[in-house]
């Protein structure tokens, strides 16, 4: 574990694009349960129960679908400051400005691959209204018993045209821990999963396999049990929700996963990885071939064709 | 969010005495599934099938119960220098001695009621054998599917005659931050939650009406589902294990609980979070007063007295 | 297993009083997701989404609370003459009527403790609305995915002066079997639990201590699986819903249960038996002595006093 | 509901054929923890834990895999010789003989395919050793807290040359009601489930493809929640056990299912249907049509080919 490894505390918000406003809005707040905070223009500022902060997604109307920042707070200012001086270093830095609601002085960047990004220390608490006032003091809204019941934004897993060259950015510039890897046959990285926290992983680059940059694999929220995962397949099923895959158990991490797409075209995951956590300090990354990856999910289940494929905002592909 | 935070990383191993060892040692391999790695003595060494180190639990034969050592992992070796350091100037540091089975050079000291305690870096990772290598590569042992399955050491319950002081201690000598704690009319605090991790506690201290010191109140075990807490109610009752109390959820920590006697009369607990987590770096202590408890445990339920009377070793208590 | 064991089907809905109708109605409703599906002057025509019947709960405004009437549906146009007949044998028919809404041909009686009770094989089943209709074809509506979600009415519990008599009534006249019963020192029966269909119990008596007659103990909802009944717990946490006892497993039947007072003041009852069921065809009555009771539930939990005591509607209770 | 429908109480136990004995029996009693209750011959008998009877699964060495025999229980002695009468008046009938151990009287028959069948009325109940004494008397046996606890057999499934004609046998000769069933586009039947009980079903007929008779396409264990089914399938991935497919949800019947092939060949189903029962005394057939079964499974995924294909014991298919 080096110097700069808990600079970044967690990931905080994020922010994506929809094409079908009103429809992703109805998904986010009558399916998964998050309640509306504020707005501002063509964005709608959404909180899921158990987040402590303003908010946990900023939904933009657009003409197409995708990621629009993703913001990570830091430990403390100090480690802003660390963090800030290390990104300038490597050249993607972009400059200070006002967060917006519920943030402070924020520094802006850019992975390599092109995601804007956002990195943070002030913030603003949730503070909830006389309905959403929870039963217990130790939580920071209530439970609202709709729905999925999202409970808090877990991670985001970007596409990138070279997955070796954002990881190291994510765990030089940031301070990420790889803690799982896909070393594929040609010796390039496929995919590399990177944790701030205990948690597993917040952070994940995947290979995009049209070479394009900037977009979205999934943004996924964390449940408290897997047993709400089945639930939720039962109302993405009754509310016609496109399942893409799961419910069912990933290898890798042993996360277990249900992919849907929202109405703008954007895959959410909803995850649970019951009490796994990772607490050495020293954790080995672990690394997965392509000959383990033939072998299919945890359970043997093969990984559909659209989880290689489908990404966001969709790119025209050039013919083979 | 001080710099000492991240200077632990975990909580490591805990030591038990039995005064019923093959009792004992049949309650935490045939009902807990855990697996003996080690003998030295009297004492066997036994590996919760999650946890990534060479044991989770030293159990040893003794005179009566309660609690042997309790052994911290620190997050690296300046780390370890930083808290040692930090210990000595509180006077309550013994000194450095070989750690035994698994563990490198290792700092011994008390906290100030006493209990003792252990610091290390150098730690020999958990080996599997032909029997209990897992399936999957990112998993230190193989599921056992026997009884409870306990999949990892989850906290320490302290016994202290003086919370605030040992309060201190665990936050200024070892860098734990107090996500919850308990205020008693007199003004006195009655107990007090310290995290290491994201997790919201890993240490916690109880006031020990009997004013007696070096107790233990419990030790916990975490389990990946509230599910799993609901079976093992059931593998428990029919093997003969005093159930104290639960399953049911606490107001405080919101944790799902349940509470069991080990043979050896050590309370045992079985707990799960769901997805609950600290994840901001300046988490404002949660305080709960005598009247929030008057009110029970999350649903309602009352808090059985032996909760606030049982504790190992037992002690002879004076009439009022 | 005697000729009348299948001649009542299974228990078909419960009409319920309550003096706070428009709370009461907001319970059902956004509470346990139930739909109303007809009004009819005082009265509200609830559906659950698994019944498949027009309706579950008929819930009328009353100057204060209770049960109204419980029908039972019968097999067959024969099995219903058949059991009318006993009925009538025993004495305690009162005629046919138009049984309202979703209803045709039915005749009303009582138990022996006075409860109002109605028997019909003619019935609406129900039909979903472009709203409420369901993904799959094999369900009675959608899945609301709404608070907790009552799956369908399990049973009725009566209080009843004296069990003995009643539960000769449920055998006799009914079909019902006595799965199990308690026992009390004095050799009387404290309760009996009878089913019609092969789960454990679908209709109660239990001892009324105040020695009234035609109150009500409880009337109970499944729910899919435990899990389900501990989200009911923190939503009713949420809503200001007093919870009397649970969530817990009965020693009794090895109901997990939770109990709550709807407020109209009726003792609600959410269950799960798990996969348990009643195959036999002969199962022999299993007798629970006050010896047994007095270890409490399952799980060790003492049942709470206000168990014994509270009943539906209050009465006024002399001085012992 | 017919005069014949509850006169097959229920379905009473299964032989199962193997041409791997000792690794069969392994995965019955390790994974399965299913206790072993007498021996004859090639034979050992084995106990779910919650079954009321002598035992649930008869396993038998021999030179191939499938099914041996398939005992239904009857309602009464009277059920029982209008069974037979009918059995024999379908001209499917053989004899009456000795049920072999914990069985009394019994009548050998089979269906149109030829799959070999028993009733009876006449049973031992299951008598629990000191060791597998229950803590609540209410319970056959001990809950054994090993591997997967299959609870007890819920349904057998059989393959047929021709559906229609072995399923006008179990609603006529056997009195099953048809509760699901799949209409080819040619207008045959592809399967039909049918009920004895109030559970959705017990037995099924499904096509198979290579025109076969007397084999068999799974027999289902029943857990008592989802969230079981999870992990065994965790316990079948440690265990080196095939998993052909699941754990997800069914369409038809809405089964939560997973399918593992158990060392002898056969396929073995553990399955769940929450609080699902069929109460309707007059349960419309639902039927599902090519088109259906297109969609997949409940939450989209698809068939597994090998589903289709895959019965045993296994025969040579012709090249088309």
């Amino acid at each position: 574990m080096n110097d700069a490894s808990h600079d970044v505390a967690h990931l905080g918000h994020v922010e994506l694009l929809t094409p079908e406003f009103e429809k992703s809005l109805w998904f986010f707040t009558d399916l998964l349960a998050m309640r509306e905070v504020a707005r501002d223009g063509d964005s709608v500022f959404l909180h899921a129960w158990d987040d402590y902060e303003h908010h946990t997604i900023k939904l933009t109307a657009a003409p197409t679908s995708g990621v629009g920042k993703v913001a990570l707070r830091a430990s403390s200012e100090a480690a802003l400051q660390r963090r800030v001086a290390a990104i300038k270093a490597s050249g993607h830095g972009i400059g200070w400005h006002d967060g917006g609601p519920g943030l402070g002085s924020t520094y802006a960047f850019t992975d390599p691959d092109g995601h804007p990004m956002d990195i943070y220390y002030e913030t603003e608490w949730h503070v909830p209204t006389e309905e959403s006032r929870p039963a217990l003091k130790n939580q920071a809204s209530r439970f609202p018993g709709v729905g999925v019941n999202a409970r808090r934004l877990d991670h985001v897993n970007f596409l990138a045209a070279d997955v070796t060259l954002n990881g190291s950015f994510a765990a030089e510039a940031l301070g990420g821990r790889a803690t799982e890897q896909i070393r594929l046959n040609s010796g390039k990285l496929g995919a590399q999963w990177f944790t701030f926290t205990n948690k597993s992983y917040d952070l994940v680059y995947s290979e995009d396999w049209t070479g394009s940059n900037g977009r979205l694999h999934h943004i996924a929220f964390a449940t408290d049990t897997r047993e709400d995962i089945l639930k939720a397949a039962d109302i993405f099923l009754e509310n016609g929700i496109h399942i893409e895959s799961g419910p069912h158990k990933h290898a890798i991490q042993q996360t277990f996963f249900l992919y849907v797409y929202e109405p703008g075209g954007n895959r959410i995951e909803f995850c649970n990885s019951g009490a796994r956590m990772i607490l050495a300090p020293d954790w080995k990354t672990v690394e997965w071939t392509e000959a383990d990856r033939a072998k299919g999910q945890a359970w043997g289940m093969k990984t559909i064709e659209s989880f290689h494929t489908h990404g966001t905002p969709p790119v025209a592909v050039p013919a083979h």
